[in-house]
């Protein structure tokens, strides 16, 4: 019988600890004392390094120790930053299973496999109830694979993905698997079979020789309700975009319609105990300092800052229509939103933790803040952001005046304005100021292809990683003809009133039926051309990263060839809207009305207006699709032969303070990974004859949603939920 | 007999004093005292209001008294800000000529008009003797405009654009209207004939009843002499770049070929008397402290910044030629220069003047630091620009090293690194902090159309004035075929070595001729296509503003089709060539080699290979344009009838770290002023056979300096002085 002594080292307790912290808030405080406790880093149980006898004979797992009582529940200052979890009224050492010591002589509670069973019988078998026992609190844990099971515990520290491998230990680590899908490959199987320590018992196998389905578990299963307006990409993690007639309707976007983007599942925090949810911050030196979110609120003043969050993929169809096949999650234009969001400073923060906070110091530059969040994602910011007097990076545990919602950080993150989403860790529970980044760019991280594999992009990968972001803008609403008095902003609807501008159209003085759907006092012959006063709506966003305001928003009706400038939406000086912060930190949303282009209806009987006619030369085709709406007159000796101009593309561009502006096409910024698709955004619409239902005209668009379109916004949601089907997961 | 009392205001006095001393400046010591003085502003000698007595009887003008004696001459604090002028071992008071009170009773010096002058004979004559007395150090500054005399002593004060207009005392003021063009209208010569005192004696008047040219003042006749290498815009006042072969041969660009961009002439400033030039600070309360040079560099800490500068009109000649005519100085890519500044911050010499430095203070955000030369160009930044830890502004009195030179601000320039050109105001003698913007779109000041008439250009006024740049890049040179043996940085030349970068040419491996120069037995048929190894290289800058680093260069060699990375040069980390400053405002040089997409040749003998043949339909003519190199294959059923591609486009485009990119063409971003023109640059080339010359090729390029061209870099900057001559002035 050998009696372990304290091996483990600072970061292995720290990561152990957030583990079991974890585990106790998701599963309550069925296994909180009713005292709580802080482990001294010496009192936590080391594993024995690589010694074949302790790998192949895992602890008898009733033998625990009483946990050990805290003396304060106040933040700490110790070279190593343990990590306790406040239940109900004081601490609760997160780390007790780890603080005993234990018998190693125990055997294992193999039983002996059954008539039926092949596989070698010199082999142990366990059942999967006793798999369950060596979870992340246990001093051995083990996960299971297909049939097997697997004593990880020397493997827990080198594992290169840190201590999120806890996350699966008493049940299979398959599910984990297929999030971080680096693992299929060869060589991770073979890391794991050197732990293979025995079979899952028969009698917990079904026909097939797995487990059943519902004995692994679903990391996912404690995720919330989401709102049924959202489109989700997928779901397990979930990642969805709210509909773009919703995303800015509203300066502020509504909580439960701001975008998702998980990298894994939501980690669970008990409202009442929100407060009592503890942050680390480890200074360079290795000093560190916890606080609680109550000492945060009470210590530190809180601050308001508005600011879009913005996912690097936001756009990412846009590019893969535009210029080719893109890797990760097909966002539409929503993977981007506007909230108002208050915490405390975290340049307050690190003060107090005994960093110098001073802004422009030369040390600052290499060093990074990363943020590391409860469901083991991290990502860091160069230093300076955070000191900078104007970079109002918080600490945000309200968002649009509520507690944040769980699925966007609940009860703390990140908020680093300018920069991109990726850096706004969620649940954040540690900040590490460090000379070493944490990439958001989780592919960069040691799990080196989290989510499907992307193929090589050694272009990409060369880039430094994104922090602020390029100005970019987009289209979210369109109405046509007679849908412009339904427009919300220009008349007696529910939206904002554009406040006199001489863009605003007088719905008073618009005739009851505009152009857009003249019925024919037949069904018979379609008009030839649309009318020559379509009126026509556009809104939209515009956003630049660091804080650069948008100064201009240009809106061309005929694919390019004419500019005008819409109105900018004045949120900022709304009284019901202020923005805090000390830049630009929030979107700016645009609105137009104008009258579309004369447009010639196709002749044919098929719905494909968008089909050049077959005899044109193939590389006339091209040409007019590199126009994107063909020839309008007679080219060259070919008249006659290229169609008229029968469709016309909507774009917006936007310019932002410091006069950069958005590249005209996604080929010129193409990556595979399709990353900052900031491209002008294009909207080709196409008349069509309205046969057979009642005559008139009616649009077609595949990329929007709009007022008047045949294709209204579920098929555009469609379209995206199925090309994110075939792309899998990803940044 | 009148004696005025003190009645101008504060703001007047400021003026006059520049003025006055700027006179001085340029005069030397010739009317200095040998004591100096500082005028209270209550002994300002004022002009009576307007009143037909005071307007028509100048005083005599010897009738001075001594000017007061200062008791110190440290900074001072005040309520008004005078000015005076050190010269030799005190201060002088420029004001001098005002702080007295005189007699208006003496009569004009006028002569009676000689027989052979016709011009109403009731009207007084003047020699120009006497104009030159009332100069403006004279408390009635007159002027001359034709072969008319005017006393402008009403007008000075209310003059919209200030001060300046004193520089003509005494002299005619038409070389002062043809800079400032806006007097070039009827209602501004009525504004002068009220203030028409006389008629130009005609003892002074040549054969065309004007003056002698030499007797109107040049007013840059005390212009330095400049690098004859430079590429001269316009001489008075001087615009000039660098040529491309010269302007980033090194990463700071020498002083003498850094671009020059002036509005007027350059003020005149001693050497051993710069330390004496004073700067004035005013802040928002209307206290006021006086700074010399001496002072400054003895009271603050001195800092050294690497910036480039950049001009809001660089590369405009871009824009024009593939967008269409602009306004402006026709730039090439060289009105952006880089160097290292030395100087004090401004946010320190703000503090000691007593104003709240503190950074990210709400205040701050709607006050401008307006800065204005001697020579009265003023322009201003937003204050958070300069309270910024990390903005680097500079009070700058050394360049590269050196001495600013006087094309550069001698003695005293602001720096305001990432921002336009503008608004680092050169010879800088006041800095007012004001809820007034001071733009340095010298248009939209008071004087609204300085320069040429440029047309409205409502969507550009409309636009917030430039402050930070956004991102673009250049070729600044090319080297094709045995020219690449040449390129002083891939050998044994003078450039910097590239560090053994993969990307290096090995010169010892390259034969003694490649492709691009064989030379056939005969002179007679020229080769039907260029060699298929035919090597090339370039090299150019890039830049960003707003201190964005440089992240990436991309360079095409097919006009867009394909593209690679380029090498970014690292200067900052070369020993000989550290970078200062908290954010990277300098420029990035960057290097590429590659190798040329095979060409054809013309067939005819005709030298204009860039013209498609006659039978092409005008419209596949226009597509070719667009796409820039024409057709390289069959396109639909017009075999035969496209021009093959005899051409190639050379671009490059850059990416910052916000990852900003620069817009793909002139087009999506023109504007009738042609500021930031910052389109991907291409340089288009075409081979040529050099028949009757020895044979072989030879390329063809009209846009940038390049070695192995039949166009060398004298045609670019003949080019580039016509089309300036053709445009004129403007920023």
């Amino acid at each position: 019988m050998s009696r372990l002594v304290c091996r483990i080292n600072p970061v292995m307790a720290t990561q152990l600890a957030r583990i079991a912290a974890d585990k106790l808030m998701k599963h309550g405080a069925r296994r909180a004392p009713a005292s709580s406790t802080i482990c001294h880093p010496c009192r936590l149980r080391a594993r024995p390094l690589h010694t074949s006898a302790s790998r192949r004979t895992p602890p008898n797992t009733t033998s625990r120790s009483a946990p050990q009582t805290p003396t304060s529940s106040t933040a700490i200052t110790a070279r190593v930053a343990p990590i306790g979890w406040l239940v109900g009224g004081g601490l609760v050492a997160s780390l007790l299973a780890f603080s005993q010591t234990h018998d190693t002589d125990n055997p294992p509670e193999a039983s002996v496999s059954p008539s039926a069973d092949d596989r070698d019988p010199s082999i142990p078998r366990f059942r999967l109830s006793d798999v369950r026992k060596h979870d992340a609190n246990s001093p051995e844990p083990w996960v299971t694979f297909e049939d097997k099971v697997y004593n990880i515990t020397d493997w827990v520290e080198a594992h290169p993905g840190g201590d999120v491998i806890l996350r699966a230990a008493g049940w299979s680590i398959e599910p984990y698997w297929n999030i971080f899908s680096i693992h299929k490959a060869p060589h991770i199987r073979e890391i794991l079979e050197q732990y293979m320590i025995g079979f899952i018992d028969a009698a917990d196998l079904g026909p097939d020789g797995r487990p059943a389905a519902e004995s692994i578990e679903d990391p996912f299963v404690d995720d919330p309700v989401r709102d049924p307006r959202l489109i989700t990409h997928t779901v397990k993690p979930r990642n969805a975009e709210p509909p773009n007639e919703e995303l800015d309707r509203t300066f502020y976007t509504p909580n439960e319609l701001f975008y998702i983007r998980h990298h894994m599942w939501v980690p669970v925090v008990e409202e009442a105990k929100a407060d009592e949810f503890a942050l680390t911050v480890e200074l360079p030196d290795g000093e560190a300092k916890r606080y609680t979110i109550g000492e945060l609120r009470s210590k530190f003043p809180t601050h308001k800052v508005t600011a879009a969050l913005q996912c690097s993929g936001n756009r990412r169809n846009d590019m893969t229509r535009h210029a080719g096949k893109t890797n990760g999650l097909q966002w539409g234009v929503g993977a981007i939103s506007n909230a108002e969001w208050e915490g405390v400073r975290l340049s307050d923060v690190l003060a107090d933790a005994g960093l110098d906070t001073t802004p422009a110091q030369p040390e600052a530059n290499s060093l990074h803040a990363q943020f590391t969040g409860a469901e083991a994602y991290s990502a860091s910011v160069p230093l300076p952001k955070v000191l900078s007097p104007t970079g109002d990076v918080l600490l945000a545990f309200n968002m649009n005046g509520e507690p944040l919602p769980r699925d966007h950080g609940f009860p703390l993150r990140a908020v680093v304005p300018g920069n991109v989403a990726a850096r706004s860790v969620k649940w954040l529970n540690k900040i590490v100021i460090s000379d070493e980044e944490a990439t958001s760019q989780w592919q960069r991280r040691d799990y080196k292809s989290f989510g499907p594999n992307e193929g090589p992009n050694p272009d990409w990968d060369k880039a430094p990683s994104i922090q602020e972001m390029p100005i970019t803008s987009a289209i979210t609403g369109v109405w046509v003809g007679d849908c412009v008095r339904k427009v919300p902003w220009m008349g007696g609807g529910n939206g904002v009133k554009s406040g006199g501008s001489k863009r605003t159209i007088d719905i008073a003085a618009t005739p009851q039926k505009v152009g857009f759907t003249p019925k024919p006092e037949t069904a018979a012959p379609c008009p030839e051309t649309t009318p020559d006063n379509e009126p026509i709506v556009l809104q939209g966003y515009a956003y630049s990263g660091g804080g650069r305001k948008i100064t201009r928003v240009d809106v061309s009706l005929d694919g390019g060839a004419t500019w005008d400038q819409a109105e900018l939406v004045d949120d900022c000086s709304n009284p019901a809207t202020p923005c805090y912060g000390n830049k630009s930190w929030g979107w700016t949303r645009w609105r137009y009305n104008g009258t579309l282009p004369v447009l010639s209806l196709p002749t044919s009987t098929t719905t494909t207006t968008s089909s050049p006619t077959p005899q044109i030369p193939t590389a006339i085709q091209k040409v007019g699709q590199d126009c994107e709406d063909g020839f309008g007159q007679s080219v060259g000796g070919l008249m006659g032969q290229l169609p008229k101009k029968q469709c016309t593309t909507l774009i917006v561009k936007a310019t932002d303070e410091s006069y950069n502006t958005q590249p005209e096409s996604h080929k010129g910024i193409y990556n595979v990974r399709g990353n900052l698709a900031t491209a002008w955004h294009r909207v080709r619409i196409c008349p069509e004859c309205n046969k057979g239902k009642g005559g008139g005209l009616v649009w077609n668009t595949g990329e929007t949603y709009g007022c008047g379109f045949r294709k209204e916004a579920e098929e555009v949601r469609e379209g995206m939920r199925a090309a994110s089907a075939s792309s899998g997961s990803g940044k």
